[in-house]
């Protein structure tokens, strides 16, 4: 088989960028490790940024998003009982919208008109200084795609970053002493906008997936066992680190989905190794404080679709050259908001008294001050290419 | 002897507190350890942020100032080459001044109508629940001042605080791993405003006193000993870590001055303690990134007199009452900020590449960012009491 573009990895990334492709007419064929409903059973981020919503729309796969999407102007932040709300529209005339990341990758599937092999196993890319391609096994057989380029959308524990030389590849990595353990619920979420909230007994976080369907968060120590958390248990610690009025207001339910998550920043540097690019979680994470995994992916991919359609269509090269410092650029920039808002609002053991104060000094002077709100708000909805 | 107020230690806070009782009719007297011209010798911070120069104005002590300090209406940040002025006029409306402390210190001891005791021996504080005094020791005799409140502005190492029992204060502290070695000389400044510089050898700051008088500080650890660092070696090092261009433009000539400083951040809450008032550098260090230290102190006063006027002339407690709360409130954002400053600017050995990258995205986005910019701005030429 040949491909000018083979992407490995049909998560949002993978899916978008194919999407992308095969929109401006170049060839695309996705290799996925897993199945259609396993990738669509993944649980993960919900909150899309602006550009985010427009990627959709160039996908020409956002209808359902505006349908079901819900508009959200601002978060409330609350600092052991304080409590202030961001408002984004009126800070910078801006927005987020509350979409799954599971509904953007069903729509983005269903636009999809190109090849996606799914379950295909041993995945291994080749010669991506030279000739590129990529084999994998399906159904007992080893197949072979030839293609130009080859994109790495194969997440953090990927093929794709693991395919290039050590010597090659410079990474940043930070990880943080503590992870989110997550409920997923049937029932109304406890607010119209999302609560970011610290308490001393640790984060808490309260989201939503639809005006039916919750997701609530509490930080626990990065070697805590979900049997240790019944439901009731989740609920009752939740309660304890929201303010009174919204402890009062959440409605609890029986778990749909209950997990843990480590949260860890990182970095791998460059992105381009001759005819191999990594985008999305292949080439970074972020903790989820602030919600900019999905849509670093998305600004990724955006900028990745247009270097390789500049390569096909206009002959030009320079997207392609210029790919990797210019999404460094942004991620960097991700990678501090996202560590910053995990430092605001999570409870460090190692920091101290000193610490728990200025975390204290920080919100309240963000709850004085237009300009760090605004800086808050420009972040969240997501800063320009 | 009896005065309705001893103020402990004539540096710029006792002194200005001095001169805002005694304009309101307030009796004070000053009693300081040192000698006048001790005082005067003590080299320290010349930013005034505008508050801090209304103050002056207040104190009627403010003529000189205004002759000779140098309005400064930005500073600029250079980070590994890259660099980015902050234009505070622009960016809020406002501007500082420098002035150096001892100037300051000097017009304010001009202006003191009522006593100061120098060299004022075994200071001692009294009784600040009940009926205080303070004792002191002059010329070989013990003397006793009753008063109805005592103002401790005598320093960090002071009697002051240290009169405080243990258990009725609680301490806030960071020590940072690393000091700032200063050189003073007779030089034009190498720039019209101040330049904060990030080096991956360290941190660099171009100061100036007058317009014939330069301060150069570079990071150096804790432990440096003064006797390694010949002036040579000294602007050898500063020059490496300038951009070119502000390299060039240095003006160096033999130091008439040059000394180590560690930096701390420090709080000490609550800060009355029956008829005894903390305020300035027995309350609080920071780091002198950020140029927060006087004016803290300034503001401290400024409040502490308020208050006491309140007290003797409209026979109200509410403004004693509040004094703590409401000085720390504004401590602990000053704190955050010079905090912020440091750690953005400084090499921090123990936060690694990840550490390394953050610092120089917060750089990135702040020299692209009107919001950041506000922020860091507000915050320099001073927040609202």
């Amino acid at each position: 088989m040949r491909s000018q573009v083979v992407i490995v990895g049909a998560g949002p990334a993978g899916l978008m960028l194919g999407r992308l492709l095969e929109l401006a007419g170049v060839e695309t064929v996705i290799v996925e490790r897993k199945s259609a409903e396993y990738v669509l059973g993944r649980i993960r981020a919900g909150v899309l940024e602006q550009g985010s919503m427009a990627l959709m729309d160039r996908a020409q796969a956002g209808r359902r998003m505006h349908e079901e999407g819900l508009i959200h102007q601002g978060v409330e932040l609350s600092f052991d009982g304080a409590s202030q709300r961001v408002d984004f529209e009126a800070l910078i005339g801006r927005h987020v919208m509350v979409y799954g990341q599971t509904e953007v990758t069903r729509d983005l599937m269903a636009a999809r008109q190109a090849t996606t092999i799914y379950e295909a196993g041993d995945v291994a890319l080749h010669d991506f200084d030279g000739k590129p391609s990529v084999t994998y096994v399906k159904d007992g057989v080893t197949q072979r795609i030839d293609c130009n380029f080859i994109a790495g959308c194969d997440g953090y524990h990927g093929v794709a970053r693991a395919s290039v030389p050590a010597a090659a590849l410079t990474t940043f990595e930070r990880v943080y002493p503590f992870g989110w353990l997550g409920v997923l619920v049937d029932r109304p979420p406890v607010a119209h906008e999302l609560i970011y909230a610290h308490h001393e007994r640790g984060f808490a976080l309260c989201s939503q997936r639809s005006p039916s369907r919750s997701r609530y968060y509490v930080q626990v120590p990065t070697d805590e066992r979900i049997e240790n958390w019944s439901d009731d248990r989740f609920w009752d610690e939740l309660r304890l680190r929201l303010n009174p009025a919204a402890a009062e207001a959440l409605k609890t339910g029986p778990s749909i989905e209950k997990s843990i998550a480590p949260l860890r920043s990182f970095v791998a540097e460059p992105l381009r190794f001759g005819r191999l690019f990594l985008a999305g979680d292949a080439a970074h994470i972020v903790p989820p404080t602030g919600a900019k995994g999905l849509n670093l992916a998305m600004s990724d991919v955006a900028v990745l679709a247009e270097a390789l359609i500049e390569h096909f269509v206009e002959r030009s090269d320079a997207g392609i050259d210029g790919y990797s410092s210019k999404v460094l650029d942004r991620i960097w920039k991700a990678e501090r908001f996202s560590w910053w808002m995990t430092s605001l609002l999570h409870t460090f053991p190692e920091t101290g008294a000193f610490g728990r104060r200025i975390q204290r000094a920080e919100f309240d002077y963000l709850a004085g001050s237009v300009a760090a709100q605004q800086s808050l708000a420009e972040n969240y909805t997501g800063l320009p290419l």
